[in-house]
């Protein structure tokens, strides 16, 4: 069910079973996929994938009050990747080149910056702000309020919490800056600040700010070291920063990250 | 498809590619949204939501037996919101005004009281007991047989086990006494019994029995205060027993913690 | 949608909304459920159920070059049960009386053996293989390139990682042994070897090798006996090696483990 006054770009891919609501755009050379519902209020810009049963625009909290779905874009860049189930609301801004694993949910007045990832399962769960170039491997779960900055990796079973006395309302959340990373299973303790070119245990559970550079391990997690202290286990190299040696998606592919980052830093 | 034996009520707005299947009560004002399927047997009270894709009355483990849908009710209370992707098994009962967040999974067996919550991706196994007003956050895995009373909280990746020595064929699952509070990551060990008002800390793995007003945290969980040490990290006051100081929701919301408890306690 | 150019067995039943495409071959008795999507090149064994919305043959990470299905054939035996909301990628070999729980997701490139089951929420990675007679519990990650031999126990919310600085191009994942059992939410470290009828504890950070028989447990993991100190809590008696004790499913389970053994080992 296409509604007639949803504008359909040139070369858009329409599969069976899908729903378009009204004052929706969609950009040229679109491809929607089995199944997919966009509801009202959702511009998709050209060449962008969504998957199977995937909702964009999903019903924010006033809906259910009388079930009139009322005005909150969604606004979702170029070249977007969707996977299959996942659920987008509405009042959210998404950049350029977004991509998604299957069943991520991303609730609403979120602010996704250019070429970010959020992977299989993840939830974040509204009013975050994540810049660019951020990986979300599977599984990552963003409390309210959360705010991440660019290049910040973040692996599968991490959360971000946001309440220090729970249940409470007054929500402090978590900031990551920078160039941190953030390893499996880590969980942030509300209002923690994780410092520029960080580095995150694997289970760490991070109670305090995190300085930049440095390595925190453990639950309670503590600060063991600082990153320059951590070797590839093969060459005996320095690893981090980490941009001087991983460049697959970052701006920085096809240069050095020095060069990159004197014409961009 | 709408089967001819299914009652629907008044006022029902039914989207494309809802599935109800024979012998169903839909309540009036209900809202049954894009594909949902609601198959045999199953009961929906008034002004109730399901969102797209969600299953209710999923199949249970004899079904697959021989491909034939046994007679397992499920019986939802009135105004539920069950958002897209949700799956509820058959032989299971759920009170009024149920809120669900998306692709959650409750299996057969289980009982649900009134105003209760089970946020995104939330996995309750089966042969589970959960009371009134009990809120759980997103990805809390809840092992089959656990018992939760009313007033409990439980935040994200918490999982309560129930095999003390896997795998094995003896359960002895978790029982959570009102008002406790269980934060984010937590696993509960199999048989333990978390005691009333009690506040596990983010990532604890808790071992053993935890006493009325107690504080556990960590791996291995230790008991390290009550919680009537826990203060508010602004105004420095008491912060637990939390219903003294969070209302939104819950019963005594429009009036003081003491009286509603004097008149309902 | 009913591809001309599949191959349906008899008796196959197919419910509303289902699609199956072109080059698919669907066994005898199988019972596609509504609005399953069944991609290019899958070939499905007979007596298999795929539950609502699920997705076989999904499009590998070619497809979003130019939006064509490249041939990567998915291969299921004989008397699978997928429930809803899975995703299984193509170039991909499952084996016979697979399950899988709801909403499970498996990449790529991943072979697994017969007798295997994932459960709901469970995240295969990719490029993984996967024994006979393995048990993933529920919501369990197993990242690119694990390898777990026959007849593992996996519980709940545990991860297997690959990359001991991430981000990095340098995958080292883990191998585990056979007649292992790891507890809930344990976090398998890149390039750990789990060794054999080893037993990894609940919440368990596991940083190294883990030999036969050894029981790990703590954050850091840390080996503190042997399995055979593991008694059943009611009789006081052996528990592992665990086949002597738990039958149900396992090839042995109408006969005694040592006689199976000396007959299969």
């Amino acid at each position: 069910m296409i509604s007639k006054s949803a504008l359909i770009g040139q070369n858009v891919t329409v599969k069976e079973g899908v729903v378009v609501e009204d004052n929706v755009v969609i950009g040229d050379n679109c491809y929607l996929d089995y199944g997919c519902i966009i509801r009202k209020n959702v511009t998709l810009g050209a060449d962008s994938y969504v998957g199977p049963q995937s909702i964009l625009g999903e019903f924010c909290a006033d809906f259910y009050e009388n079930r009139a779905n009322k005005t909150h874009p969604l606004i979702i860049g170029e070249k977007a990747t969707i996977r299959s189930g996942a659920v987008i609301y509405g009042s959210t801004e998404i950049g350029v080149d977004f991509i998604t694993g299957h069943h991520v949910t991303i609730r609403e007045n979120t602010k996704i910056g250019n070429h970010s990832r959020i992977g299989t399962l993840g939830d974040i769960q509204g009013d975050c702000i994540i810049g660019n170039y951020v990986s979300a491997h599977s599984n990552v779960h963003i409390g309210k309020g959360t705010k991440i900055h660019d290049y910040v990796w973040v692996f599968p079973y991490t959360v971000f919490t946001n309440d220090s006395t729970p249940p409470s309302n007054e929500l402090t959340p978590v900031e990551v800056e920078e160039y941190a990373v953030i390893s499996t299973g880590a969980i942030c303790l509300p209002g923690v600040h994780i410092g520029k070119r960080s580095l995150i245990g694997a289970g760490a559970v991070v109670l305090k700010d995190v300085p930049e550079n440095a390595v925190v391990v453990g639950n309670p997690g503590k600060q063991i070291c600082d990153t320059d202290k951590i070797k590839n286990h093969i060459t005996g190299e320095n690893v981090y920063p980490w941009p001087y040696h991983f460049k697959r998606g970052m701006p920085w592919q096809d240069t050095d990250y020095d060069v990159w980052l004197k014409e961009n830093g």
